[in-house]
């Protein structure tokens, strides 16, 4: 069984995340009855990321065992037209090793969180990003963000529902940048912990809206205590932009 | 009747366009029925471009008619709470003199054309850009883009069920530039006629994809007949970005 790495673009919305669920379609179920109706074999894949319900993707990788070798871009266009009408598409498909492994394999994943911040509400960026009203201060939501990027227990970051064995990750970059009415905060690391990026969304906000100083991130990280944070930000302004190997 | 000047975004997608129809819900129904709500007196509008079932706007620009005064921030922040959850926004609210009028006392319009242009399907950005998959030269787009700007007769760019009293607009302003995947048309004018700019872009599709040589825009132009362009590209690419006065 040839394998393939498979790189995927969705949109989160009116999706149940990227894996299978009774309660509605998942990236997961809609890409592997892409890859049975153009095998003739049921399809079975692994993700790089289990993003979650209203999650996006640009980057998403993706592997599958095919019966047979095709062309890498018969089984792109192939799959892409078994996928139409669906909000998933199949970006690049590429030989890999029997050894090659969408989650294990992966060494970093990176996130790009949107926020708009604006008194009116939005119609076009509506299912692309958070709406926030209330002002928020970019200088110090970057300050804030500068006492994240290491190697930490980010206990207080994490969901209660988490199944990494160990909260201790190393964040090797969050960065903070206004651009227009748009705050973009970009995450690096090799791995996250379940909701580690709303999470730390969520509180940045509180330190952007100044109900919290800068420092106070600190503190919230030191404490290892989920209740110390912020509130979890919205799926919706969440894009899995990329995974590297 | 103080007059207000109300700038709205909006998503044109699953809307029937600016006009009142009765085949779907149309941007000026919404807007009205929110007015209605407000104020309790039937609401009237009066938009800068009648833009089509499909279109998007950042800046559309509205006049209505209030019973009476009431400060701006409460008309905008008002009627957003009535349009909820439509895909309409005020995003500001102005009182102007009563001899302003939204379309006639406009003085310059500003519209987007976005293509993406990969081979690929879009998942993110289907409803909001044209997919091209065969590649497009920009730089031969642009070439032909530099024939259109000035007074001339746009007949053979203008939809057959155009009102326009006259063919004869001057384009302003029409710039081509890749960004990434994307292809952004920018093109300004006092006025458009109906489906001037997506036949525009319709036709640079034919020259980016070297179908067409660039200097084929000047004849297609001199032609005066709208048999000689390209197909009417998409709604959904196009975008109303500002309104001047």
């Amino acid at each position: 069984m040839p394998r393939y790495k498979l790189t995927v673009e969705y949109d989160g919305g009116g999706l149940v995340g990227w894996q299978r669920q009774d309660n509605g379609p998942s990236v997961q179920a809609i890409l592997e009855a892409a890859i049975t109706d153009f095998c003739g074999v049921p399809g079975e894949t692994v993700a790089a990321g289990r993003t979650d319900a209203g999650v996006h993707a640009r980057g998403q990788v993706v592997h599958a065992d095919l019966p047979k070798a095709y062309p890498p871009e018969t089984v792109r266009d192939a799959l892409n037209a078994h996928l139409r009408p669906a909000a998933v598409v199949v970006l690049s498909a590429a030989p890999v090793a029997d050894d090659f492994h969408a989650r294990f394999s992966a060494v970093g994943r990176e996130y790009r969180y949107r926020i708009i911040n604006r008194r009116t509400p939005l119609a076009l960026d509506r299912a692309r990003a958070w709406w926030v009203p209330a002002p928020l201060e970019v200088a110090a939501m970057a300050e804030a963000a500068q006492y994240l990027p290491g190697r930490h227990d980010f206990t207080s970051f994490r969901a209660a529902q988490c199944q990494a064995r160990s909260p201790v990750k190393t964040l090797d970059r969050l960065d903070v940048a206004g651009d227009g009415d748009a705050i973009l905060i970009d995450a690096a690391a090799r791995s996250f912990l379940h909701h580690q990026m709303r999470n730390i969304v969520g509180s940045l906000r509180l330190v952007g809206e100044g109900r919290r100083p800068p420092g106070w991130i600190r503190e919230v990280l030191a404490a290892r205590d989920r209740r110390c944070a912020g509130p979890t930000a919205p799926a919706h302004g969440l894009t899995l932009m990329r995974v590297v190997y």
